[in-house]
């Protein structure tokens, strides 16, 4: 086990019905009492969240401006708006209404309004070293940045995915109210779930040694969503499967299942090339580009490829012919993933002539900074890489 | 999945050698840079760590004042010295060096120090609201006490065993060395180990429903200590071995495993009954009392113990005698148990005609407040707690 550092200090508010006190959360954070609400479209305000939270504001005179129209992969200049607003509606709260793309913004609007310089400067490798306090109220399991120290916002002008880090970009706290994700389309609830099994998976396949113990917690959580997403799809308002998503979601990407290990983003950056590409929805991409990365790489980690396909997949290894075993781990994966309506080929999420990308897809993704982290992705080359993008536009 | 609130604000700096940063890690808590250290014995002096710890605080003009003297079962008295060492001292920051006994001790000195009435208030039920800011360096794996909201002390003149509660009392932060842990008397490693094995297991035999993720996390949990901590009494100095055991515990009472579920402290309400009246190892008197615990409880939560037998020891359910299957799993746990060195009877401790105290240990169990919180001894009669310590006085 490797030395880490590890405190996670936002303050989970998990249960049904619990944003209706969302104003008493904030309250310790504010001085001025003016909260920036962020959020994405008119679903909120239809749904009667947006008011429920206001009202709870309000009780605890807390009053509010809002910044609306967050889209999938965030854009950097609505940051800069929330930035402006911020300053000057004399704010000192940023609270997120919704998803990754909703908490990302607002994170970044907080690290933003509190950095002395150019915004930009966050996006392209300055740690944020302080950070308005943000909160969350989640309506969508999925990235797990309601308790992250992280933030992805996406460059207006090339569609290039950039990150902010800092702790002090972490949510103060989080609402989970699983009934707030009741009303979720099943594509969207199957990316959120392939979007949290990426985070831990990009956990699981490192070449670190001395990971028995979070070894078998991460297989824990991927059973879970194994076990609950299509119960959440043929039952959007089963209680526990949708419990069980948000606080895996919450989980597989706060931190605590890469502790001790090197763990890796090569599966983001391969499916931010092609979200970043053509705008598409997060998870989808990363349903994309599991299986061919596994398939490209499970012979040079073969013993935790084995070790996948038995402990989450219940297949009894094959010790004679152990490629057998992993192959059939990762089939079962692919195979998962079609069952829940998640897309196997570019052309699947409507992109056309999309073997005429594969160049450039595999150029885009910086393999240096890849390969310096040694996880997943162990030793992958370029051609290799190249040969992913090439199944997924087959 | 119950509802749930949750925050686990402690920083784990955990690794070999995190020690002799120790002053680094106060420095952002002491305002008079005075530190009152707490530890048990010459032990702590006598391997170089109380040096190595002082030299770091010197190297941040950070000055110190010393209380020795924790015994296992630690005692109010001395946590009443040390308020009265603190204040006269003024010291405004507490470091616990050693096990589960001085952290306990530490963090009593912290609230002790920050409450304005009399101490004895919050071994009582009075929720410690302040406490001054604790730091903790771990010399054995065990208790949690590095980032639980607990302290139990006990009285001085009854032995009984109280428990101090409050989110102030975490720790800031906790030294987690493994290295520190490799001069432990295999009786102690082993005590450790079924410690934090009680604390998952009040959490694990709940009655609650929804509650897969957290039963598969727990499962790996136990999987983790049986695995490890054979391998740590073969070799004291197996790295790999005191890490996952360190971190296990850790885990084991930092509250994330009990989260959306009831669960309760029977396991230690019966131990600590035995505990307190000889004076017993913690670790040692919970080894007693869960098989006992197990045979009289598994008929009222048999699926939940099928699950037991079935995840965490690797037994194939026999459909058609689920009973059977539930008793080789507590078998199991009995087994491994004595395997590891610890007693399963009171005369293994060197208590002399246990049989004349089972009247008196079972009348010293507040059952009515065990039975309040229906998890693991759903609904436990003074008769089979009885039975209990008969077990154990044979």
């Amino acid at each position: 086990m490797l030395n880490f550092e590890y405190c996670s200090p936002t303050s989970y508010i998990f249960g049904k019905g619990r944003e209706r006190e969302t104003g008493s959360y904030i309250k310790p954070y504010t001085n001025k009492n003016k909260v920036l609400i962020v959020y994405d479209t008119e679903r909120i305000t239809e749904c009667g969240l947006l008011k429920t939270v206001t009202d709870s504001l309000e009780e605890e005179k807390i009053s509010w401006c809002k910044l609306s129209g967050v889209v999938p992969n965030p854009r950097f200049s609505l940051v800069k708006h929330g930035i402006d607003l911020v300053k000057q509606e004399r704010a000192d709260f940023v609270l997120g209404i919704g998803g990754g793309s909703v908490l990302d913004t607002a994170k970044a609007i907080g690290a933003g309004a509190a950095y002395d310089g150019d915004a930009w400067d966050l996006c392209t490798g300055t740690y944020a070293e302080r950070s308005l306090p943000v909160g969350a109220i989640l309506t969508l399991a999925a990235t797990g940045s309601e308790g992250s120290m992280f933030s992805v916002i996406s460059d207006d002008q090339t569609g290039e995915k950039l990150g902010i880090a800092g702790e002090a970009i972490r949510p103060k706290f989080a609402v989970l109210n699983p009934e707030l994700t009741y009303s979720l389309p099943a594509f969207q609830t199957a990316c959120g779930a392939c979007d949290m099994m990426s985070h831990i998976m990009e956990n699981y396949f490192t070449n670190s040694k001395g990971t028995f113990m979070i070894d078998r917690l991460i297989e824990g959580l991927l059973k879970t969503v194994i076990e609950y997403t299509p119960i959440a799809l043929r039952e959007p308002d089963n209680y526990e499967a949708r419990a069980a998503l948000m606080w895996a979601s919450s989980l597989a990407n706060n931190g605590s299942m890469g502790l001790g290990r090197i763990s890796d983003t090569g599966i983001h950056a391969a499916a931010q090339a092609i979200g970043g590409k053509f705008d598409k929805t997060h998870g989808a991409t990363i349903a994309l580009v599991i299986p061919p990365i596994m398939k490209k790489l499970y012979k040079k980690n073969l013993g935790r490829y084995v070790q996948y396909a038995s402990k989450v997949w219940g297949i009894e290894p094959n010790l004679d012919h152990p490629e057998e075993t992993a192959l059939k781990g990762i089939l079962k994966t692919q195979t998962f993933f079609k069952e829940i309506g998640l897309p196997s080929k570019m052309s699947d999420l409507g992109i056309k002539n999309p073997a005429e990308y594969v160049d450039e897809l595999t150029e885009s993704v910086d393999i240096d900074m890849w390969q310096a982290t040694p996880g997943y992705t162990v030793g992958i080359t370029k051609e290799e890489l190249r040969e992913v993008f090439k199944e997924t536009a087959e």
